[in-house]
């Protein structure tokens, strides 16, 4: 089966909110008046962001979801994206694996798939998102002031649990393995609570480099600093038996959590809880804004730890 | 020097165009009311679609200029691009020449970069380009009709003439050789035609896997099909002195031209060569469409030739 045919059966459905879908040199899709477009573009390797055990469903999931969460940690509403990808070879168990957990994802958040590419080469996923939201109520990096409360979405650490006990590092029983990989290969993205954070949230990231990390860049765009108290961290209950360190590098430093991180004013306290309760999603007050520029960990002792680093791809 | 430090340095311009451009989960556009959005992706794969011997410079123009002529066979006007690469390694020289290459296409256009992803991986480009085009005058490959002649813009061949040249199935003088491989390197998008022939144009495709293959997207997304005369078509003056087989092989199936192959109604042919003037860019008028649904290719003697298939990366 060519180049094609595999495109027409497996990523070619009618589009239900572009003008335009699949099949020309462009795309085309109409933005609604008031709305800005928010844009992003994720890049998935293999061996990098996934294994090759990876089921095929898991990896078509995660390839959007990382995407849609760059969209919820904006508050934009999905629209399309377009999906770029080159494969080994023409393998339609994948092709059809990836797009079916592609699909099911995409459906349930009213994605339509525009437009992209498939070529040969090392297996690579290169999905770039469309989304709306109102103009000038997009959430940034750029808005946390000293006093606001910084709050995450979820639970933190358990896909990074899973990379270690894929590498050896730490042994799992069967079942809280593969509630670990689900974690890791499956991530919720958390659009309806950063549609519902619109307005509310003074600043807002997606998790996906590690707490720690991708807190450092709200301070970098904000201008402050922050003090997080590791122990009002939000951290999964497969990390309950784990030793304190692997524990607290999971949720600090874990990576591939996709929750959200976000500040808001003391003010706005019950509209945080009630955007939480709107988009059924849990979220915990796990520190604060402070002046400066510093990120301070302290344990529940009162301690300060070191922070950790963010991931980096070329470090 | 880390993945954050190199997007800093080479990819990190303030937007011109865009509301928000490179450092926050999303970038923000603002699309002009009466306007829709078109998207196109492209990925290129290194040993696929560029050879290991590229000049960085050349492959950021070339990521880029492919993906702006998908933008021009729509009549779309460019706006911004998202840029999602893996590097082997962090090769300051690499990035700082790709970028070189792509910022000087992306300036010419007026294209800011408001988005992508930096990762390690084999070496692999994928652009996501933005433009827009008034409401329901995007040129589409579905508006084909019998009776439309046929048009091609610059000429075709060189290209695919540089790419038999460093198979070494082609001999060609020094400065012959680096015509052809300026070609197939450093292809100019055919923008400004693309925009002039909204309204006139009745359909058009930007040809990059051989004029015969791509003719015959067209054919079969407007329900017609054509006639072609090879003697009609514009062939690179570099091809002159080879064989015929050769010539012809390289107009019709030679791939990477990035011309515009577009039809109009004959009562727009004075239309079609004003467009062509003011967008100062040669085109010739190569065939016709007919009822039915074959593509016939004709000879200067009026014999029907073989016509080639488009390329496939599985086939």
């Amino acid at each position: 089966m060519g180049e094609f045919e595999l495109i027409a059966r497996h990523c070619t459905r009618a589009p239900r909110r572009a003008a335009l879908g699949v099949g020309d040199d462009c795309a085309l899709l109409d933005i609604a008046p008031g709305q800005q477009l928010a844009v992003s573009s994720d890049m998935l390797v293999e061996g990098r962001h996934f294994l090759p055990t990876v089921p095929p469903e898991r990896l078509g999931h995660k390839a959007l979801a990382v995407n849609l969460s760059d969209l919820a940690a904006c508050g934009a509403e999905p629209l399309a994206c377009t999906l770029a990808w080159s494969l080994p070879r023409a393998d339609e168990d994948l092709v059809a694996g990836v797009m079916r957990g592609f699909w099911a994802l995409a459906d349930a958040y009213g994605v339509d798939l525009i437009g992209g590419d498939t070529t040969a080469g090392p297996l690579n996923l290169c999905i770039t998102v469309l989304g709306q939201v109102p103009r000038g109520q997009a959430l940034l990096r750029s808005g946390a002031r000293p006093e606001d409360e910084l709050w995450v979405s979820g639970t933190l650490g358990a896909a990074r649990l899973a990379l270690e006990a894929f590498r050896g590092t730490v042994q799992l029983t069967g079942e809280a393995f593969e509630q670990a990989r689900r974690a890791m290969e499956l991530p919720a993205p958390r659009v309806a609570l950063g549609m519902a954070l619109r307005g509310v949230a003074s600043s807002a990231i997606d998790l996906s480099d590690g707490l720690a990390g991708d807190l450092r860049h709200v301070l970098a765009a904000s201008g402050v600093g922050a003090e997080i108290n590791v122990g009002r961290l939000p951290h999964s209950p497969l990390l309950a038996g784990q030793p304190e360190t692997l524990r607290q590098s999971c949720v600090l430093a874990g990576g591939d959590d996709y929750e959200l991180l976000f500040t808001a004013p003391p003010s706005r306290r019950a509209q945080v809880l009630a955007a939480a309760a709107r988009s059924a999603t849990p979220v915990t007050c796990c520190g604060r804004i402070v002046p400066g520029r510093d990120l301070v960990v302290l344990d529940d002792a009162g301690q300060q730890l070191e922070a950790p680093r963010g991931f980096d791809h070329f470090a």
